[in-house]
């Protein structure tokens, strides 16, 4: 069953306002079997909206568009859609009778004629209510298509697309119609490449499940997306490849779906009776508020020093003078000095420390930016690595942290345990 | 000069990521006085691919296509846009050579076999050199058209569309074009209602600029927009309104267009020689990392502590225990103490200290979640407030830090300076 989208709106031309409702659409069609085959976003442009919605008529059995139902003169999608089917306009008295009472709700003497053009329908238009604002939705049916014609403000767009778009939907389809399932397997610390290599023999056996390798920073997510068959079989088998796509990606994956990896480390601390204190200088916060993302994570979670400056590194961690003279506040040495010193003076059995070059000054020939050193330490000794960044700033700081993070995993996970 | 966006992959139809490359294409392209006039989604599908890009192509004079160009077997749009012009695919040598390049960085013996495909190109396709990622981006002429085909990695679409796209379509322009060109002033710690009051006058007057109030967790940005003039003599009048609005919205303007509120923060603190520090609970790190997004901010940041557990307080900024007993951790005796003690143990002229219950759990009667205490010390002496916030762990936690910075930001601005 395949469904297309007709967004409607100069906004979303000229940038100003994000399409949220198609990928809002999107995940809920999946869920009853249906599918998203097309989007196409057009201006409040009679000419273009008549194409763009002529040809989604020839294309698919089901339609739904967004937008273009307010009651101003660049408002036109009653009056196209009524030309796509060849029918005429006519008031449509309920919904007149409607917009006149909530013009008085709030308080209005008389509703402005503008809005009378929001109670004209395509002629044989049924309506879906909307009890969120003043633009019903509409049913428009013709030429061997179903066109449903919703507001384009998120909220309203949402609620009729739950009462009045996804139950016709549903019903056309049956219950035992096959549906559109998806599973996240997420990893952190391996790139996408080794990643695929590494899953591409169970992979390879996987069909009729589709896999997808979504990179972003650092983490590699994996989705296994199954179509065809009944909700809870699709269920089933994304599960049972699930269990061995983790199993084989230990230890760099650390969860399914909701999973994030802050809460599986939290979990991981939790787990062995431990509490984290972090030691940043280049990241200045960005792991710990990472950390504390996670509801409840002051169970496990102590605090930290931000050691931006070379002062604090010394006065609050105790890294040496000599070591920073010596070595540099970018070295194996000072990235060690600050894990110890970051466990002593929180108390804390776990540290985690990030010193780097972000850029995009602060460069040299021997560390140039991107240079980076993480580590952690636990009361089974200290783990550092270097990591040479690509990217600006903002990335290098970002994949500093994330990188941060996967080793946390790695050092904290459940042994033997795939995930 | 209509443009045509083609993006492409299943993540996008199953609603598992919104497209943001679209609406910001469609801004840069409207500054340069080209007008995207449609946009079309599709999935991974080689026939509904090809049919999206045939139609694209037979419509419009340019197309930017976004996504498809990974190495993994669901990258189809290098072989579609191949055959969408008839053209072979070809290695390109130069491509190959910098994603080998690419893989040696990073500490791989070798390429794995797949990446190898990202360097197939069609025939005489250009290329746009990728700095951010793996995927190249290329230019492929044929049939009066021409497809400008990046990835769908925002950072890297962001990048290739600024190096290898606009400057082609704005050469094609030509220079007296008329354009659309937008202004923002931006503000933090003030409402939306009250800052329209405040501007009500001068913007009564300003058409044909366009105004919106743009309001986003704590800030809320005026954007000033002005469509059909050549640029020179619209970014002129553009620019004497903003000089209005920024003097009419003094304390709360701190720029306009790029600056950000940690920098302007930061050109105070240099311009009177003083250097910050930050106590953070609730957020633990937010601000941090905010104040550090600055390049350049080590001129002017200390550092600061993460004190998310009560003993961190007590150790490192010595809040006495006696105030955390009889106050609590969230309260303006908390707040101050750490304000005192940040400064007192980085030896910094600014201390800034957050306080509070980010939720879900953690809230009572008395004190709420949302419940939080923002706190600036100066040697002129230290002024604290109370917030109460709306929404999830997530919006408390980032309004605080908004709070946060746009209280920096009034008590250390240039005085009598309108920004």
């Amino acid at each position: 069953m395949d469904v297309e989208i007709v967004a409607i709106g100069n906004e979303l031309l000229l940038g100003e306002t994000v399409d949220t409702n198609s990928p809002y659409a999107a995940r809920r069609l999946a869920e009853i079997g249906a599918r998203l085959s097309r989007v196409t976003v057009v201006g409040d442009d009679r000419a273009r909206m008549r194409r763009a919605l002529e040809e989604a008529r020839d294309r698919v059995r089901w339609v739904i568009t967004t937008g273009g139902l307010g009651p101003t003169r660049d408002d036109l999608t009653r009056p196209v859609v009524a030309e796509v089917f060849g029918l005429p306009l006519e008031i449509d008295a309920g919904i007149l009778a409607d917009v006149e009472e909530r013009f008085r709700r709030f308080g209005y003497e008389t509703m402005p004629a503008s809005n009378r053009c929001q109670a004209e329908v395509p002629r044989g238009a049924r309506v879906i209510p909307n009890t969120h604002g003043s633009a019903p939705g509409l049913i428009v049916e013709g030429r061997g298509c179903t066109f449903f014609v919703l507001p384009g403000v998120p909220a309203e767009m949402r609620a009729l697309l739950e009462e009045g778009v996804l139950p016709v939907l549903a019903a056309a389809n049956g219950e035992k119609a096959p549906v559109v399932r998806s599973l996240v397997v997420h990893t952190a610390g391996i790139g996408e490449s080794a990643l695929a290599e590494q899953l591409d023999e169970v992979l390879a056996h996987a069909e009729p499940i589709e896999v997808a390798y979504l990179p972003h920073l650092g983490m590699v997510d994996v989705r296994l997306t199954l179509a065809g068959l009944p909700r809870d079989e699709a269920d089933r088998k994304l599960s049972d490849l699930a269990e061995k796509v983790l199993r084989l990606t230990t230890p760099y994956a650390y969860g399914t779906d909701d999973q994030t990896l802050p809460r599986a480390i939290g979990e991981a601390l939790q787990g062995r009776g431990w509490r984290l204190a972090v030691a940043e200088s280049m990241t200045s916060g960005e792991l710990g508020a990472e950390i504390t993302s996670v509801p409840g994570s002051s169970a496990w979670f102590l605090g930290g020093v931000l050691a931006y400056a070379n002062e604090v590194k010394e006065a609050l961690l105790g890294v040496p003078r000599d070591t920073l003279e010596r070595h540099g506040a970018v070295s194996e040495e000072t990235c060690r000095a600050m894990l110890a010193g970051v466990r002593r003076a929180l108390s804390a059995e776990v540290g985690c420390a990030i010193t780097g070059i972000a850029g995009p000054a602060g460069g040299s020939a021997e560390k140039p930016v991107g240079r980076v050193w993480i580590g952690v330490e636990t009361p089974d000794g200290a783990q550092v690595r270097k990591l040479d960044s690509p990217g600006d700033r903002d990335e290098v700081r970002r994949r500093a942290t994330v990188a941060a993070l996967a080793l946390l995993w790695r050092r904290l996970r459940p042994e033997g345990e795939p995930r």
